[in-house]
């Protein structure tokens, strides 16, 4: 197959956003496919995901991980099926995992990907529950919080990818769990669904209310997926020994102005309690041991997920603004290609 | 000796402070000295320490350790002789040291007093660089931020007990440090009697810059004692892994606004950042450790501390009030009487 010469459609950063991310902000171009080399893959791109962290990258500042550069093509996890292989370790036909691109197609070096089990689960899996929101959701309520058995722990953002999980593995180690969600519909799916012991619709709710009854013997553990005015209602629940891994602060990523809040470091020592920030990355070496306990829990009927699909690589955009309107229920993916 | 008929002086709390605590706050009350039962000490007052941790016990809230309450004797960390015992485990004329009333003299239980051994080090040392605050500055640097050789290290309030204790026992890790502190007098005593490699002076430099520039290669560790914008500064400049023991707030310790400040949840998550509240009662089971390794480094000349000693128990109250206007360099105390 020569595709060369063939021209495929390719997602740029245009500008960098100011304030919620536009359609303006990025470019739709016309690319050439390219050729492999020795060792390199042609992928056809299946599935993208879209995630909120990706907001932080469009930004020019220090982070734990470089910012996308202008006019050159926005990445992110990606599932795609291999098309034509100079690689000893891949064949035409495989399902594949990487770091990739938002394009149609994406020539890549062999060691760049890694292959999927088809018979695990469904692929998109790899995106979600047995993939990095669940990866993130495995470390950071496990490794930071370290539930125990009676505890009470109270998620934001719980009806997203990693919120969901964790909700569910707190389950599993015995607490009792509270989600907090932005529709009724996103909070009946926790109750009904997922099992959480109570959900709060913090749009319709008054959330330190709220809050307060759903806890009446404090927070053990609150796994901040938002930040914001639902993060500073927990702080005055916490208990004495509290711990509050710090995953995500979506309510905050498209601000303009320095995000105020009441400062934290009177709660804090009032509890001892503990608050660290986490990104996957930081758990590179135990992937395995967390892909392993998911995908267990996922066989074993554990771990439900829910995905939220949008068809067409003309919307790789419209989902990614999703996330920040909170359309979204489980993983946000863009569906781009179908596998054979 | 027959104490019981005569009278003392003691303070207690007569209304709970809104904002800083004033003079009228605390009441001087005449009070029986009492008699001392069966395994009872009758201690006469020798030392005692004022901290700003008390201010928060002033309040009627939920935290560490129960609010003081009103119309009840004000306690702290107290040195004091024996001079009467009713218990085998002291003699007349041993010097103790527990938490005991703001009062001349003191009948108290065995079992709430230890002794001090006056030939290890000046008594006074008990209530700072081998007592409480020293015992604070050890095991949250340790325990909490385990700072490693050639590591940035900060400390707010560095001129304070806690605070210089932090920076040597820094320094003896082979870490850089920077103190921050309130005047060009203390920033001196910082670099040219306690090793700081860098002192700033916060209320002549801007923060933010004067940091920048003494932390090129960013901070590794913020010991906080303070609070407020001081500690708003530092977030931008933390490393990867970042660790930041959270020991005090006392820039908003007589708050009667919420004390609003830039959330930090942003900063954790790019630096998978940890901070973490503590006290030293969290630490009651290493005691013995934190003291021999504070007392070996004491005696070998590698710690030096400095005590701010008022003089007589009617300032009892003023010393307290002066730690909030920075008057102190090291430890605050008052003495009360002499001991033999």
């Amino acid at each position: 197959m020569n595709m060369n010469q063939q021209m495929q459609k390719q997602i740029t950063l245009k500008q960098r956003p100011v304030g919620m991310p536009k359609m303006d902000d990025f470019d739709f171009i016309d690319t050439p496919i390219g050729t492999t080399s020795a060792g390199e893959v042609l992928i056809r791109t299946a599935y993208i995901s879209v995630d909120p962290y990706l907001r932080g990258r469009m930004q020019d500042t220090k982070s734990y991980i470089a910012p996308f550069e202008l006019n050159k093509v926005i990445t992110s996890g990606v599932i795609g099926q291999v098309v034509d292989s100079k690689s000893e370790s891949f064949s035409k036909g495989d399902v594949v995992l990487g770091n990739l691109g938002w394009q149609e197609y994406s020539v890549v070096n062999e060691k760049e990907i890694k292959k999927i089990d088809k018979n695990l689960a469904p692929v998109t899996a790899n995106l979600s529950i047995i993939g990095m929101t669940g990866l993130t959701a495995y470390f950071g309520l496990l490794d930071i919080a370290k539930p125990k058995s009676g505890e009470t722990v109270v998620v934001s953002g719980a009806a997203g990818a990693v919120g969901s999980t964790v909700g569910q593995i707190a389950k599993i180690k015995g607490t009792r769990v509270i989600g907090i969600a932005g529709t009724d519909e996103k909070c009946q799916y926790l109750l009904n669904e997922l099992g959480f012991d109570e959900a709060i619709n913090y749009k319709k709710e008054d959330v330190p209310t709220a809050l307060a009854k759903a806890c009446p013997e404090g927070i053990d553990i609150y796994f901040d997926n938002v930040g914001g005015t639902i993060s500073d209602a927990v702080f005055p629940l916490l208990n004495k020994f509290a711990r509050i891994p710090v995953c995500g602060a979506i309510s905050s990523y498209n601000d303009v102005e320095v995000d105020m809040g009441p400062r934290v470091q009177t709660a804090l020592i009032k509890t001892s309690a503990l608050m660290k920030g986490f990104t996957l990355g930081d758990y590179s070496d135990r992937i395995g041991e967390g892909y392993s306990a998911l995908a267990t829990w996922l066989n074993e009927g554990k771990l439900k997920y829910e995905e939220t699909i949008v068809e067409g690589f003309d919307h790789v955009i419209d989902a990614f603004l999703d996330l920040f309107k909170g359309a979204n229920l489980g993983k946000q993916l863009v569906k781009v290609s179908d596998i054979d």
